[in-house]
């Protein structure tokens, strides 16, 4: 692991156990040497599970086995392996998937088919699954790992181990949501971006779960970019082990779930803006916010656009208040956005208003705000109500050394 | 103008004139000092001219202008400046467009409906008119400047003038077609990139003449990127001035017509990957041919998802042979590839066929294929007969150089 990012927070925060969840963590020295790089999550016969997968259409094959397990809304464990991606390697991979699900299945006497498997590393390098069946008994023996060596374990070129916590209530029972996620590069939201395990003890039934599940992912995993390229492996997992025992809802709509809604987004935006914080060579964290658009679906896209140009994301890591940049991304967005209505502020101070430099531009205030180590934009297009509020940060001299390098 | 690219040709190649155009430059100080920064390009009555202008919605004040004369198939003029794109500047933009034009109509004793007109440089900025015009009585006085001298008049962050000639003949009769190019940051392919000028002295009309400018952009200008970031002034402008006296071709399938379309084709792949040559910070200069992919258009989708990825871009930079990010970039590009179907080689060195890795893969050749300065990557995807081929240049520490500092 390299220089902890300057965007990191302080220290990993402190999470609470989940019942019905077990950690284990075990280091096979398949690629990194001195370190866990095996998780194995297990879960209690209540836990329901969910889940949202890349969209590649170069999927890995464990996410092409998960996504199966996920579609019954029951799994008994999760095993990850950072290192190798078991991605783009056939019908070798597809037999290690298997091999590995039966092994892991028959070690913790339940069924293959309620075993998730996630992978994260190099691309196109064969993963032998006797290489990670030979850690099992160790794994199996071992449930109380903590959140943080959890977290650990998952890591590749991430510099610092990602953790949430929230607590809220539903129906007056108090229940905890945990969660831990990996990523810093080959980060661009496409349905979900890089691996992520969010916990409860809340009692939830799995289609509710998963749709909970697929509307935070938009607002937290689905609104970051470090660099616009889409890993082969991204896959979040959300788990209810139903241990808090609170009232079985059935509609998102429901009142009683209004808090755990709104905690579950919290945490999976702290989550997703780590991973922005960890992004690789970063210095600076930029939120973008777009107002006025056509629709929700538009301003993230025109978000996304600003979020992902290599023009404005390196006039931020040079300190340049060169917002011309961003109007190039605008319009380079393909909305159809009519250039006389698009107003900018950066820092909160007002840059361009009605298609153009307000008459009073002051630089100066712009230009102390870019020094600072959060980047604030907003930009306002007058083409409706959509607003959308996207995460990215800066691209610097650090990304081409961790990517000129490093095999990932 | 900064260190000459590691990738640039050995010296301007020798264009001749172009009967019935006339060549000036001028040194206007606007930004850059001590060197040429207006070009002017006076047109003979004959001449019939074409266009093609970026799609982006925040398109600046004399594309918007420019395209619209360009509509009738007739002007006298084309004046550029480098270092102000006058883009982004409002109700005072289109004021600056109408009083530059008014003016060197009159200097030219034309009409203003057939005056073209094109800016690059910073976005944002004011321009004002006086500031050109200052220079219309030089520059209408003279008309003998080189091609050379007119190339290096419209750069901005080019590190050397582009410049091409190709002859061929129309039913017997030799035609000559010169261009020159300005580009090296914010390239990317909308239907049209940076600035580009294209003169014949064949006869064509203006229906035809666009006709053949429109098809060969696919293959040239709208198939290369630097950084996946579009213009707002991209323009490229085709002139035939008709001096040549070539018979009045109407149809661009007309057999006589077969030797210009080719030529006019070479010419501006000639142009537009001088562009990708003179990339910011580029040291490789990277071809991509894709095929097997369900049309010419999915085949070009996948060849650019693979051109603007950072990650790509900066494991050629490293001279990694990380093909794997190869995988990840046509699983993103969204074409519903089947991945048991794509085969990949570098340098055409087999690396993957049917979905994963040749079980003989010996990497020892195509890591010596890296450290070239040319790399070829071919791509095949099984889904039909659709095939592009697109440019692109690495990623390297230049290019952050150059834009976390420069103010374009």
């Amino acid at each position: 692991m390299t220089t902890r990012s300057p965007l990191a927070p302080d220290k990993f925060p402190d999470l609470p156990a989940i019942d019905g969840l077990g950690l284990a963590v075990a280091a096979s020295g398949l690629k990194y040497k001195n370190r866990d790089d095996l998780l194995l999550m297990t879960l209690s016969e209540t836990a329901i599970v969910a889940g949202v997968f890349t969209r590649s259409d170069t999927a890995a094959a464990p996410v092409i086995w998960s996504r199966e397990v996920v579609a019954s809304g029951r799994a008994r464990a999760i095993l990850t392996n950072a290192g190798n991606a078991n991605a783009f390697t056939g019908e070798r991979g597809r037999e290690t998937v298997q091999q590995t699900s039966t092994a892991l299945a028959k070690a913790l006497g339940v069924s293959a088919d309620h075993i998730l498997l996630a992978s994260t590393g190099v691309i196109g390098e064969p993963l032998e699954a006797a290489k990670l069946s030979a850690y099992f008994p160790q794994l199996v023996a071992n449930k109380n790992a903590s959140w943080d060596q959890a977290a650990g374990a998952i890591l590749t070129t991430d510099t610092f181990p990602k953790g949430a916590h929230v607590s809220c209530d539903i129906d007056g029972i108090t229940v905890n949501i945990c969660g831990i996620a990996k990523g810093s590069g080959m980060v661009a939201p496409n349905m979900a971006t890089m691996l992520a395990y969010i916990a409860t003890d809340a009692a939830l039934p799995a289609e509710l779960l998963q749709q909970l599940l697929t509307t935070a992912t938009d607002h937290s995993f689905n609104a970051i970019t470090v660099d616009s390229d889409t890993s082969t492996n991204d896959s979040v997992f959300l788990i209810a082990t139903g241990y808090a025992k609170t009232p079985m809802v059935t509609s998102a709509d429901d009142p009683k779930l209004a808090g755990f809604r709104h905690a579950l987004t919290e945490l999976m935006v702290d989550l997703a803006t780590q991973i922005v914080r960890d992004g690789e060579g970063a210095s600076k964290f930029i939120t973008i916010t777009v107002s006025g658009a056509g629709s929700n679906h538009q301003a993230r896209q025109i978000g996304l656009a600003i979020a992902n140009s290599p023009l404005v994301k390196t006039a931020i890591a040079g300190e340049d208040a060169n917002w011309g940049r961003i109007v190039m991304a605008v319009g380079k967005s393909g909305c159809g956005i009519d250039q006389q209505a698009i107003g900018i502020t950066i820092g909160g101070f007002p840059v361009a208003a009605n298609g153009m430099r307000i008459a009073d531009y002051d630089e100066a205030p712009i230009a102390a705000h870019m020094q600072t180590s959060s980047i604030n934009i907003a930009v306002s297009v007058g083409a409706g109500t959509g607003i959308a509020t996207v995460y990215s940060c800066d691209l610097t001299h650090g990304y081409i050394t961790i990517n000129a390098d490093y095999r990932s």
